[in-house]
């Protein structure tokens, strides 16, 4: 993907919204600012990590809150840019690339937006490799870049800048001043030099959204298309029986049960989620977990249902996806595993179910 | 007060712990550091309003949160430097004084130590003429003085830059970045001009709080020679017999009551506070209210007694005392009377008890 077309911005939008494990927010909203940005400044530059020069100055955009929310309160959208334009004042130079903080729905477009709007080039990857819920939830932050200088920008036209002591300390303090706020603001943080930029982002994962979102919508099987692309394993196809979700804390959080149809009747899938899904258990048995990816799609179009969206009747496939190996590592676990978001298991890698659809093995991945 | 010296801190600490209304915080440890700085660097100079440039840079410089938290998490002594020199980088000039933000315990001293340390002038004043709860409860605010920037320093070593649309937002931000680093941070905000001075402070505080807490160090009758140099009303005198006490929203906040002793036997105070006193009610009458001072002291020795250091068994003396004439007008009692609180009666002038003790008039004062 050399730029990034109105046509694309779609495609891009429904692939990275399967890749954020549920998270990642709505796209619809960011879709259509991404949309009017490039129809106002034509296609946006992409590159490919390795074109980025050594000092380059490379900037994450994005949104942050609970997705609940930010389906309701919509972005003027120029946020994204008074955030970035915020932090070249606060650091003394200027971006010469932005970059998705994550891949998954609105945080991947929102940077496109963002592109179009003041000329940058974006950078064809993101810091997760899926959405995460929380800011210090980065590879950056496993190879001791900070988040800080961070520059959040609510809807009011408020400004705060974070200088921390570390990660965590500027998800804590951004994450009380976006409850204060209102639950969804826009951020530039996490700055990375060009050099950086191979251990702090997953390579070519908006090229892998647009592809997963164009396969998705012209394929005649999208699950399996999605699965296939994935190289992921089906955990469940069924029917949303329940959904308990409260917006707590500035995020989305709640549990969701998924009752097995065709050859899955009798199994029932339990999801739990904090913006993103985080562990499926299987019949009482946990079948993935973060820091793997949990997607959600619907069972006829493969179309991505976000946290915010599952609705009772809903017909879903559920997949377990393999993350990014440095997630899996012992550093990786600790601030994205299990037990990081307190749950009180280890990490377990993905069980699929017998003829998992699209997936090579029927037992663990790894 | 040409200059402070390590002789005066105590005198200064405990007027100001007066003239605080209940709050601004125990001024035990501020104190310590103010005489620890004086020691090392040596007397700070003190200037009169009109004696300031009309282009210099005044910074108020001091601690926010709940009282309750602050005598138990003790500063380094450094914190209100940091935040300064921070606010300095912010706006790209430096300071050329320093000024306490309101008059009450800790946040009186807290700018001595700072003035010793950066040898800065201390100006002889503050925001409020007493201490309110919260930050944009300032007579700057009356003007369209912003209180952005404003710099938030933690014990950890974070540092929050706030710019908002408006002060009650900065305050809002403000303290959910508060509560978060652990109720009690530093702050350097409300940047004023020397031309703003008159209308932004009131004049000469600094030395009352000295004359106050020397007076009442020195006189036999220390609660009569209090209430006559402050103008106050003698609103019960009586022994503390019920404290009720929360931190709660980053702020200790309650009830206490006094029942009356002596001349007053039979009567009842209830005071409601937070972190300053702001309604006190007689025998289910408000007698006096916020932005009057409701001034609590020891008895016998004239001391302050601050809200977080009510006790059951505390004889006391209540003075009610007029406020800054400015707090009393239409946008003054907006800001800071008290529906500003959530109380649903409007601002009342004092009333003092008949013989009130010190009181030239035994109705009301306006």
């Amino acid at each position: 993907m050399r730029e990034i077309l109105l046509s694309d911005v779609d495609d891009i939008a429904r692939g990275a919204a399967i890749l954020g494990a549920g998270g990642g927010g709505d796209p619809y909203i960011g879709k259509l600012l991404a949309e009017v940005a490039i129809e106002r400044h034509g296609p946006v530059p992409s590159v490919d990590i390795d074109e980025v020069p050594p000092d380059a100055v490379v900037v994450p955009v994005s949104t942050m809150g609970a997705p609940t929310v930010g389906t309701e309160k919509l972005p003027s959208g120029h946020e994204a840019t008074a955030a970035l334009r915020a932090l070249e004042r606060v650091m003394g130079k200027q971006a010469t690339h932005l970059v998705p903080i994550e891949i998954g729905g609105v945080n991947s477009v929102i940077p496109i937006a963002a592109a179009a709007e003041t000329g940058l080039p974006l950078v064809d990857g993101d810091a997760m490799g899926r959405a995460f819920p929380e800011a210090h939830m980065v590879l950056p932050s496993l190879i001791g870049v900070s988040c800080t200088p961070m520059v959040i920008v609510d809807d009011k036209g408020n400004t705060t800048v974070l200088d921390t002591v570390d990660n965590r300390w500027a998800e804590r303090l951004a994450r009380s001043v976006c409850i204060e706020a209102g639950c969804s603001v826009f951020t530039a943080d996490t700055v990375l030099t060009g050099e950086q930029l191979r251990a702090g982002l997953v390579a070519g994962t908006m090229t892998l959204a647009h592809r997963l979102g164009r396969a998705v919508r012209l394929s005649p099987e999208p699950v399996a298309t999605a699965s296939a692309l994935l190289d992921g394993h089906l955990l469940i196809t069924g029917k949303v029986v329940d959904v308990d979700r409260a917006t707590t804390g500035g995020f989305a959080r709640g549990h969701a049960r998924v009752e097995g149809i065709g050859g899955h009747r009798g199994s029932r899938l339990t999801l739990s989620f904090q913006n993103e899904h985080l562990v499926a258990e299987r019949d009482g048995e946990v079948v993935t977990s973060t820091p793997d990816l949990i997607c959600v799609l619907d069972n006829e179009t493969g179309q991505p249902v976000t946290t915010e969206g599952l609705r009772y009747g809903n017909r879903v496939a559920v997949l377990g996806v393999p993350c990014d190996s440095r997630w899996t590592t012992r550093e990786g676990l600790r601030l994205t595993g299990p037990r990081a978001f307190g749950y009180d298991h280890d990490y377990r890698p993905i069980t699929a179910v017998p003829n998992s659809l699209g997936s090579k093995s029927l037992g663990d991945k790894r």
